[in-house]
């Protein structure tokens, strides 16, 4: 067989070990051959292949990012991509397709799915708001990268009795903030799930102030958002490059804080380094069961699907019923923060 | 209400994190009273108590061991020892037992609730042997030393063109092994679920260094053992602590292989190490998680319980059903752990 | 004898080494009382003391930030705080003053020898820009981080054909942006000790990314300027809290690229983790030889001073000749930095 | 020029670094032509050349070991390896020869050196023993590798109230032992600089443990001897590759404690781990700058040197005054590592 192979999407830690894994489960346990693409969706579109042997996955497993490059494009059929995606897997005689990504790239993996290819999704995204799976590749070095960060201006906001505020990624579940924030302790954790009210913050922040300790950590979601008719509201300005660059949430917040309770306030921006460097051992881990499970299912003409893992095994979950809604963090958790803040 | 509190069992990193949350949650959410006792069941056994507020849990969630000491000593109704955990439990008037352990301490908490004290158990063991529960509280740090173990000793295998042995903890599971043997990329991985044959194990690495690469990594669970009639045999010898001390399985596989192959073949035992320090973000979110669970498991009056992980979720196991042979690694990873060697 | 201590301006990671290690010595070898100051000069002036013991500094050796807690303020004669000082010292009828500082710290610390006061002073700055030492307390830490953030951005730009800036402290020498730019293999390292000229910034990487790869990593520190008479001009705003918060050189050299070039480019500002979080062993073992030295020259008589790691000695060096210009980066680091971009 | 290069002894962190630096300073700056040697000495003495470029040296900054692979070999005029090594040189038609190594490899460059050949060394050595300069390639890794297993011990030991003994590496001098010591905050420890009275140990111990705290820890140079006469003594007992494998002074130490004091006392053996994996920013900024320095030499005809750190600055000393004897740790370090206990 001819297994085409991508990564799409926003990188994160944890893609290189699918690929290897991918690479050697195809090409070890079955023969096949592995037809990598370059910058995800872009070159299935443009035809721009890297055949992947053993030589190229050497030393690759705790390398961050993936040696297939990636972009965050996605084929459709309207510009005319879509039908470039199936002349590429035609002109390649491709017998399948595995795609590693995001929500965008498992939206278009449907589609492509549907189009007649037969194709099995890996989800990565250190959001870990994919429905269906437990973990997502990427997510858990994201928290490991928040919680030390966190772990670090916690020493600053004791010695210097200030509020930190911290700042992490997750536009549309407070998946990192969540975990983040129990791990590290945070006083206070602001996730999308939960719209927040800023004078609550305050009169928690006030009280703590008085009554326990002189300093607090306010970890904040990049997706958090006020509650509605609440007394604070913010306007994001998207910057060149679709980022929210001014406006963020976590600026406001923190500018609110300041101005409302007169502590020293001060806002970190954790940005890129969430989701670059060497993977943990359980994204590592991750990102080999996913690859081996998705040749075993090419293998097995188990196509249209996304791996999984449930517990402690992996499954295999239809593309269709991979919800285009976000998953939520389970309310549990966020009992957990506040309990323990 | 008063709730006792004890760690017992050998120390990991994340108990610090579940008494933690014990107390936040007693003394927060309920305004309970918690007693802790010193060194496990033997506190129990000696009334030696430790009262738990909020200024003895003040910055210990990232930090290994546990607070309250710990003793590998278990109550028996032979020696009067568990007629004194009851007389404590009276003269204390406590209302409810919370224990933190492994296999020891949840078989001691088994027997202790049939006694007619209401018990809520929290799982703990680096193994992650304990059957009705994806993750116990110390499993995921260790697996982060000993994959860190492997990262390193890698780059020495490739310079010097060395066989490098690894022996990890896992008496009765090979959980560690498995999972720093595919995170880590080892070439072979030893675990007591699947008896080995030394002379496979011999040919595979002549065949690799004739083939692919002068050097290779092979992590040996401490309690692997040679499959029954094949060319291999040891004995292990106890030291003065009870522990393997010569003979250990490391030991012998590395001889083996040295001079079955003559590679120049080198053995690290890992040891103490992977039981110590800080916990990681995963351990510290597990501990919490349990201990809040804990405490509404007694708040609720649902004891003769085990806190437990599944799936995403946190939920409560009967002490009965936590059979009291080891939870095996899942096939799918061993068969992981084989393909991408 | 009865030693005064305090810890003034920014917290870093290794403090508590410090502090640890002169009580230790002072209390232990020679019988001294150690008095602790809360919140820097601050806590002098207001007579805010902290007893220390053994007990005091228990596990505090590897916990950043200073359990003195600390203040950005400094005596001075013409408010009366200097004033103050005298009076508090000899109201706790000390014997000398031990104070852990920086820039701001060092100048009141000259100043209050002047007034009288033995004092021996222990430098401490992220930026390490104090003469006199090869490394003040904080700076051995603070690169380790930002290479860490270096090496996580780095898969990130190859993944995604980027230009990724990260903008490092370092106000008025380079010192964090010059060892973590070559630790972490930057293409370009903006030093305030050499204004840069924006256009053959852009002109090196227009041809490292026709020539060579097409990802570039590009280190700033925020005390970076643009040479004088070149093409970019940028002005600084500062935040409430005295802090450059727009107009960041970072800011401005990632917009300029981006621009020139058309290359994607992604602005990373490390912020405040530079200075939290676990000192490295050299920032514990710099900070305990230096908490030692400081307590010997106490007992010796020898005050006025300010203990420097030269080489492999601890040295001590008279206060008036910590000149108060900052300790520029040796050009044959500057020349090491661009040879291997 | 054409530019021989190879790493000799045992492999180590930041031997990459070097070599990386070593190609881009040759090829970048002067155009010369690097040829590296596989396997140390013996691929010198066999012509086993491998030609190195900007290719061979991509993304091996922060990985361990050597790309060039190394061995524990050394010319010798006995057995005309030393005229095999003049041979390669003419053969390959060499300008100057770059050799990075510990101990053996800088007595061999010495002796090749004398023999006509235009060679500049740079020193690598975890045990950190070289004269003449501050720090060797290597040392400053290890001291975090052993820095880190100390803080992991020390949760078991304080959880336990034990002793744990933690053997590191250090064969005549004790630079990991007194630095991770110091660093993590060890109770005792004995490096060959000064043999130790078992009895005196034991002594502190009880003292200690009666007075203060329920546990200690133990640092032991593998080179740390017994004082003549005291009531402690052993053999080593030597494994198959020449190292110590049985009656190691940690395992003896261990013992004797246990015997003499009755308290639970467990020993830790570090090994290997110490030497591999990713470099530290230091390990990797010394290899880039001896790197680059030792290419400047060869530019400059300077030869028969070696690149040293001494304060912030890099020099080059004549390998004459390399003595052989190890550079011992300095008396003031030593005491305040038992200062600090």
């Amino acid at each position: 067989m001819r297994i085409g192979l991508l990564t799409g999407g926003g990188d994160c830690p944890g893609l290189n070990a699918a690929i290897r894994a991918v690479v050697k489960q195809a090409t070890g346990e079955y023969g096949h051959t592995v037809i990598g693409f370059r910058n995800g969706w872009r070159g299935v579109v443009d035809g721009d292949v890297h055949p992947l042997g053993r030589q190229d996955i050497r030393n690759v497993l705790p390398v961050g990012g993936t040696l297939l490059g990636t972009a965050r494009f996605h084929p459709s059929t309207e510009d005319g991509s879509m039908d470039a995606v199936l002349t590429t897997f035609e002109a390649e005689r491709l017998d399948a397709l595995i795609c590693i990504g995001g929500d965008g790239t498992l939206h278009a993996a449907s589609q492509v799915g549907e189009a007649g290819v037969p194709i099995v999704a890996i989800p990565k995204t250190i959001d870990n708001d994919v429905e269906g799976t437990d973990l997502s590749i990427g997510f858990h070095t994201a928290v490991n990268i928040a919680t030390e960060a966190i772990d670090r201006v916690h020493t600053t906001a004791e010695s210097h009795n200030r509020v930190m505020v911290v700042e992490v990624m997750g536009r549309h579940a407070g998946w990192i903030a969540v975990n983040a924030g129990i791990a590290g302790g945070a006083e206070v954790v602001l996730a999308p799930e939960e719209p927040f009210d800023i004078e609550q913050v305050v009169k928690f922040l006030r009280h703590r102030h008085r009554a326990h300790a002189n300093f607090s950590i306010v970890v904040v979601a990049e997706g958090a958002v006020p509650r509605a008719g609440s007394s604070m509201s913010f306007t994001q300005q998207l910057g060149r490059f679709g980022e929210i660059v001014a406006g963020s949430v976590g600026d406001r917040v923190s500018a609110e804080i300041a101005e409302r309770t007169g502590f020293d306030t001060r806002l970190t921006v954790l940005g890129h380094v969430q989701r670059g460097g060497e993977p943990t051992p359980t994204d590592r881990i991750l990102g080999s069961r996913f690859g081996v499970a998705a040749v075993d299912a090419v293998g097995a003409g188990t196509t249209g699907v996304m791996t999984a893992l449930r517990a402690e095994r992996i499954e295999l979950v239809p593309l269709a019923d991979v919800a285009g809604r976000p998953k939520r963090v389970p309310d549990e958790m966020l009992r957990v923060a506040k309990a323990l803040a």
